[in-house]
Formats: C-alpha cells, sequence, structure tokens
C-alpha cells in the first residue's frame, strides 16, 4: 500500500468519527483501524443509559457502537481496494457506503467504564462486506456480539 | 383490563422515555401504547445526524428508536399478561425485561423532520415476545424495518 | 416489459424449482411469479419432519422454502432491471445471483398439509435486493417470517 | 455430572439425528457433543444441490445443518442444567425446545466432499440460549456463518 492509501485510511477515522455529529455524541474514540481489524471504544457517559436503576447502557446506543465500528472497517476495505486520486475523490465515493442490515446480540447488561468495539471481515467482496462485531468493557466482559452488511454503493 | 392495568400500562410510558436518560437524549415521544401496536416518534436533531453532507440520521439512532419501540410494545404485553399489585412490583417484572437480539433493515436514508417507530407482535409467548418494527418520517417514506426478540426475565 | 421479458421472467420458474435438485426433493411449485410478489408452495412429505413425535416441519426446510421464494422474487426483479439477449445471457447474469443473508423468524409449529411462501421487496437496488419473506399452511396459520439480502452478482 | 446426565447428553443425539426423518435425509452424523462445543457433519449428495451448474450446495441446506448444530448444543445445555429422572422426562423436556430466530451468513459456495457444521454458545440462561455457528467444508474453508436463538420451552 502506497503512503497516501494509508493516509486516505487514516483520514477515515476523521470522517467516522469527528465529522459525524452523534458520533461525536457518544464521544467516539479510534484504537487501531485496517481492513482487518478495527478497534474504537466509547467512554460510559450517564446521558448514555437506557434502564436508570441498573445504570447500564441504552441497547440502542450498542447497536450504534457496533454498527459504526462496522462501518469503519468496511470503509477501510473499500479504501484499500479503489484508486482514488485524491480525499475529495475518497469522500465521494465513501458517501455511497452504507449500512444494509446488522444484526445485534445482547449477551450481559452494559455496565462499565469504558466500552471497546472491534470488528473483522467475514466477507469481502467488490460490492459488499460482511463483518462481525463484538463489544467488551474495561473488564473484557463480553456485552454484545453483531453482524452487520454493508454496501459499497 | 382492570382500570388498574391499563393504568400500569399507560405507566410504561414513563419507564421507557421520561426516565431513560437515552430516550431523553434522543427527545422521544409516545404516540399510542398498547400490547397490539405501540408508536412512537422522534423528531429531527443536528446531533443524531450520521453524514454531516447528506444530513441524514445516523443508523445507529434508527436503531435504537426501533429497539425502544419494540421493547415498549414488548413490555405493554408482558404486564396485560401478569398480574402485578402495584406499580412497583410491576417495576420489579419489568428490570428483568431485555432485549435478546434484534435485526434491522436500512431501507433509505433517514431524511425528515420527525420520524414514527411503531411496533406489533409476530410471537408472544410466557418467556419471548418477538416483534416487527417499522420507521418512517413525517412524508410515511418508509426508512427502515426491524425485527426483536426480548425476553421476559 | 417486452413479450421476451415476461418469457425470461417465467423460464426463472424452471432454474429454481425444476432444474435445482433440493426444490425438487422439496417438491416445491409455483404460484406466482413476478417481481412484486412471488410465491410458491411446498406440500407436506414425512421425510421433511424435524420432531416425529409432534409430526412438524424440520426448520430447516422452512428456512430454505423461505430462501428460495426470496430468491426468485430477486431474480425476476434483477431480470425486469437488466437488458438480456437471450436465455443464455440471462443464465449467465443469475450465476452470480446469490443470498448474503437471511433471518427466521419462527412463529408456530409447522403443521399443515400445504405450505405456501411469498415475498415482497422492500429494498432494490442495483447491486442488492432485499425482501420479506413469510410461510403460512392451507389454513392460513402463519408460520414463519423471513428476511433476506440478496446480492445482483 | 453423573453418568447418567452423560447418557442423557448422548441421547440427543438420537433424537437430533436417528430420529429425525430430516436430519436423515441429509445424512448428518456426530462428530462431538457437548454443552460447550457440538460439531455434526453432512457428506456430499447430489440431491441437495441448489445450482446444478455450479454443484453447489442449496442454501437452505446450509442453514438447515446450521439450525442443526445450534439446536443440539443448546439442547445439550439445557439437559446439564435440569435434573431429569429419566429419558422419557428429558424428551418431553426437549419437546418444548425450539428455534426462536437465526441468522444466517453465506461466505462462500457450498462446494466440498464433507461439510463440519459446529456450535458455540454465546449466551446461556434459563430460558434462552444463543450460539454462534459455523459450516466450513474437508479444506477447512469457511462456507457459511449462523447465529441462532433457542427456547428452552
Amino acid at each position: 500500500m502506497t503512503e497516501s492509501k494509508q493516509q486516505q485510511i487514516q483520514h477515515l477515522a476523521n470522517i467516522f468519527i469527528q465529522s459525524m455529529p452523534f458520533s461525536r455524541l457518544l464521544q467516539l474514540e479510534l484504537e487501531q483501524l485496517s481492513s482487518q481489524s478495527t478497534v474504537i471504544y466509547l467512554p460510559w457517559q450517564q446521558q448514555l443509559v437506557g434502564n436508570p436503576i441498573q445504570q447500564i447502557l441504552h441497547g440502542g446506543v450498542i447497536s450504534a457502537v457496533l454498527d459504526t465500528v462496522g462501518g469503519l472497517m468496511a470503509a477501510a476495505a473499500f479504501v484499500e481496494r479503489q484508486d482514488f486520486d485524491s480525499v475529495t475523490q475518497m469522500q465521494d465515493g465513501l458517501a455511497k457506503l452504507g449500512t444494509i442490515d446488522m444484526r445485534t446480540d445482547y449477551l450481559r447488561p452494559g455496565r462499565g467504564e469504558k466500552f471497546y468495539a472491534s470488528a473483522e471481515p467475514i466477507r469481502l467482496g467488490n460490492k459488499v462486506c460482511v463483518c462481525r462485531m463484538e463489544l467488551h468493557n474495561e473488564k473484557d466482559v463480553k456485552i454484545a456480539y453483531g453482524t452487520g452488511t454493508y454496501l459499497f454503493g
């Protein structure tokens, strides 16, 4: 991969995290980014609670984080395959990338201080990418699994 | 259904919407609530945007709203079947209700001013409830479908 | 649609039902075929039983029938959009059509004499088609729902 | 675990494989059976073909095998947790075990001579069991992944 391609992939973090208002609201941060394995994390915030008595994350927050890490990994895979002349051209290409469908499996209540979400590709073609995702807390307690299908538009 | 049971069901709106910090962050509102059909809505908010150029809802917000309406309908079905002596007893029973798994199908970009999410039961037993959910905007443009499996803990 | 295109769509029944060994084993029959709504049916066979005491269809048979009707409808939608010069060219195009993922929701035990499966499109693009499917028996008892994502290869 | 409990678990192979007409039609065989990891295999059969030109398994066959291995593992987990006095009592308990929902992800065409399907639990409670399943051929080529939710009735 050319240095320019690596720069393009790193630029994805700006697009998926810093530039997305909802990712900023969740205070998502990038940990690792490649087409083979991508990791982001979510710090605990009181406003993301679903059940106020149990003090656990809302299930929708968990799905949102899993969808984001899967989409980010799919985008890295897409950029790696395509020849973009510039970041602008890359952004145009990515505008058409989207989630087709996603399944979330909730395993345990979302308790913790910091939640790590990772994605790995299970099917990667010219038109679609399917990922498996996983979310655990800072004590490595598994909280949710996901499977997402993404379209290279 | 006794008047008291209807009051219990209406009380669910407090639990799922007013008392949940994340539901308040989304500014969710109740439109209709029963064990056969439940509808909530989400007003547009800039901070819920996924793609800032296209100005569309983040997919995670869509999943969160679908999960909330499905869970609310499952809770209404649960309350209808159980004999709770008091709201406190009902809250204890509901503490164990949770989403087991959920699928979201994204159909169109989340554009609009107001987003209505509805749920209807497709399987209702003593232990689990499966719902189909749907989200459309104020012009009745379908944006996403969902299917969720909920456990009566 | 030209008469030739209608003939091509009708030819799909041969491909998905008569030419597929597993569809013949299931004794599937076509009831209706278009890109908007497709219906097939499965006659009861003792060798398709999952639970011999309850005498109900194996869940895998139900998923297989739902996947077949969804794939057939996706193929009809694909043929309607493409310009194929001949049936041979159409068959080449269809060789790349495949299921990416599918969810089945089992609602009731598979009891009956004849099982009707239908599909309708919920998302239809140039690269993928997403369908909702449903299976009921001859007394209109709903047995299963499905959602499938198909790739136009 | 008492020896009797191990015998009960081994007896599950009879119930899920030898006694189920559809499992016999598929010629399924047991490789390994426990509540932590279960493996079965499917020999190639011409009548299970979906696409006769490509000579690959029908997607419905793949889903059926994944559902069977997931259900078998869920049954082993169920038997391990319950105290059954006899095989008859165990069979009564199992009569209510069923698949609630299942997702299949198709990764590659189903080519090969022998297909191994395995399951592992990702969520195990008193009422439901959620498993991840996987199918590969004799050359360890991954063909499909699955996720299934099973109810202890």
